[in-house]
């Protein structure tokens, strides 16, 4: 994927001009058409430019979705389903126009279930949202992929973050969806048994297929009892190795930590110009335990017996729920507080996920390439997963950064997919990371298209994404 | 399914003698095709009857697997995956005859990883071969169906038992597989990268698929840390609801338990007939706790406050490994023990599985509903996921009790189904519950149908499974 040759506009020959009447004749002026919604619906949160879709509509529920899923397919008209747009591979982009499903106001909380730990929410709904309602209950949803992303686009983007290490992604933690086929058909993929032998995994499918084959409309959750216990604690290191290797004896030892973060001594350079902190600007974990208050207990100390092992420093300790909130807001601001570090910059995240065994080589062959570059690129990470992120900070009217910005960002993935890891832990592949999918998955890519070309025969939803044009 | 109209052998108008002599011609006399191994290899351990396949090959490596599947895919001629064969829904059966693959000599132990936790094993390694060889390195793997079943077979039937309550099920478990698709492609769905958000989940589609969509010739597991402490526990009771009951709440306190597994009075029965074993022979909970030395003593200590709240009996602790093992062992042998209350009967063992609210009535309602048929069926079950199983005893000699066992079975289904269950927890549908499949999935079947005829458009992998002949 090269940022040169992209252009902010959908391309001309695509045009549906009998779609948008149909739609207007069902929806009236909720057809949003100004050239302003249009852009800021084309674009997501990551630098790729943003490609305009012809038309947006807000729904409610999904009869609305059916209906125009069929006047869509109809005139075979793209849909792409629209989130709270927070992505960071361009998946929201409509790259042959089309019409854009707004799900924002289809948040309604339709249902939970205490006593089975799940949850009920239309797609709309937003992991704060949720959290926020379900406060009072003693449950908490656990997923947290630092922006304020909408359950459904976290589910089509199969999401994870800072608590994966403990409570897995959206993979693990999405029991059913009702979704929209191409076809205008309704379907439930499970019920609410915990566990099923019963057919295909249509769920799984659908989690991490990036709206390409269906249109989410519904949506159940695990969701967690909130622990008797949280503490979080904040240690640094002198070196990045050491840090990483903390995080490998922690996950080897079978520590059921909560949270573990990486972040280098740039990132923690630039959390302090942003976030007002005097943190030390050196390689940093950030960790949180949850259990019983005896259980928190025993796994701090486990823990800081093994930082101290590998030359960490004495644990700070963030005892009460404010710090702790200030602290996880820190980390999840990084991406604003990155562009400080270079004012022209405009922020390309990426990341990539590795087997935990080599997380401690790929980081420290990617740390040197960085350095070799001169590039200025923060690096952050879930690393209890194996997984990491480089905010690569990039001047994109400066030919030679976007140049090397992108030979870098190629060298890391390709690293990455050496050392038996994935072009990407969970941002997805959008219109981004088409080429790493052929190299990571390679004939597997095969089997992928033929089932969206069957399930999806016309390249309704969200064309051009995951495998590009096909 | 009606027991009545099954019959012993293939429909005489599959022949396949061009596929045989093709075979022949390049696996020799590995082809084998005696009345003994084609009876043997068409049954598993169900009731089902067998139904024979032409001919049975022992593989070795996903070459020789390939090879049939070209072979097979030129004469278009079904093709069963065959692991251990201790499936319960008939997921063995040659339905249309055709080609059985044996996987149990292509058990190869490939990988251990032990920083990553994870294990690379050919399909015919079994659990407990797994197990053994994983002992020295402090490791195991957790997914426990009872049986010594195969890693392939218990991947293709998404198979749980009774540590799914902690561990999850091999949904959660196989991290990718390779696999041999039905034009001889071979793909790996993955890599070793804890999570990914590279394109669809094909680990979890082929997870479950009962080899009716390729044939996994691989799987990636995880393992896990053995736990520092273990102790297991029998507490009785004097009425299965009080039992249920304080599961329900063991799990909604979200005390971490590694199993927790019910057996009624009549399961306790057949257990001291079976094993030589003095248990109360009334409603009792075997219980097993992970952890560390502190953490086992406070989840113990919570679970046994929770049963004593609910008129359960003092825990009967077995703390050391050959007790322990003993207990799992009659456990695990409730099926041949249930053959004692009934020695005309054939064990029909069936499971549902139900949102963990529900519990409680659908286990009520059907043992109500057995006591009113008069039918002999213990019944024991994973009730930390919801999940309980019934081993009808019926003598299939004798029509009415067949035809009580089938209309009993039918409404324990219904009624799970009713409760926004599943009409298998963990054995499949095979052909056995093709029915119960689409009352549960409606108009999702229907895209599995397409998935499985663009994946096998000849309709070669296990015909006549999960969806009936197509």
């Amino acid at each position: 994927m090269s940022i040169a040759h992209l252009t902010e506009k959908s391309p001309e020959e695509y045009e549906y001009p009998a779609t948008i009447a149909a739609l207007q004749k069902q929806f009236g002026d909720r057809v949003l058409t100004s050239d302003a919604v249009r852009e800021q619906f084309g674009k997501d949160e990551s630098f790729h430019p943003s490609k305009w879709p012809h038309a947006v509509i807000k729904v409610h529920d999904k009869e609305e979705v059916q209906q125009i899923v069929r006047i869509c397919a109809e005139h075979k008209t793209p849909i792409i389903p629209h989130g709270a747009g927070t992505s960071l591979e361009g998946n929201v982009a409509a790259l042959k126009g089309g019409v854009t499903i707004d799900t924002s106001e289809m948040n309604q909380i339709i249902a939970v279930h205490s006593e089975d730990f799940d949850v009920v929410v239309q797609p709309g709904v937003t992991r704060r949202q949720l959290n926020e309602y379900l406060r009072d209950t003693g449950m908490f949803f656990p997923i947290d992929p630092g922006a304020n992303a909408s359950i459904g686009g976290m589910a089509s983007t199969r999401a994870s973050g800072t608590n994966a290490v403990r409570y897995g992604t959206m993979r693990d933690n999405v029991i059913n969806v009702e979704a929209v086929l191409a076809d205008g058909t309704i379907i439930r993929t499970g019920n609410r048994a915990v566990k099923s032998a019963a057919g295909y995994d249509l769920t799984r499918l659908l989690v991490g297929s990036e709206g390409t084959l269906a249109m989410i409309t519904e949506v159940t959750l695990k969701v967690y009892p909130i622990p008797e216990a949280i503490s979080a604690a904040v240690c640094t290191f002198d070196e990045v190795s050491d840090a990483v290797n903390s995080v490998i004896q922690i996950i080897q030892y079978g520590i059921p930590i909560a949270r573990v973060e990486l972040l280098d001594s740039l990132t923690m350079k630039s959390i302090n110009m942003y976030s007002k902190t005097d943190y030390a600007e050196s390689p940093t974990l950030f960790l949180e335990f949850h259990g019983s208050e005896n259980g928190v207990k025993e796994q701090s100390e486990l823990t800081e017996e093994i930082t101290k092992e590998n030359n960490g420093g004495k644990f700070s300790w963030t005892s009460n729920t404010e710090e702790r909130t200030k602290m996880w807001r820190a980390r999840h601001d990084v991406a604003w507080a990155g562009k400080l570090l270079h004012p022209k910059g405009q922020i390309w995240s990426t990341d990539v996920c590795v087997p935990i065994s080599r997380l401690a080589d790929c980081i420290g062959e990617t740390r040197q390439d960085i350095e070799e570059t001169g590039l200025l690129a923060p690096m952050v990470g879930h690393v209890g997963d194996g997984n990491f992120h480089l905010l690569l900070l990039v001047d994109h009217e400066n030919q030679e950064e976007v140049e090397a910005a992108e030979a870098l960002h190629h060298r890391m993935v390709l690293r990455a997919l050496s050392m038996d890891g994935t072009c990407t832990g969970e941002h997805g592949i959008g219109y981004g990371k088409i080429e790493f999918l052929e190299i990571e998955h390679g004939a597997a890519v095969n089997p992928m298209k033929m089932i969206k070309k069957t399930l999806d025969p016309d390249n309704l939803f969200n064309p051009g994404k995951i495998f590009g044009m096909m």
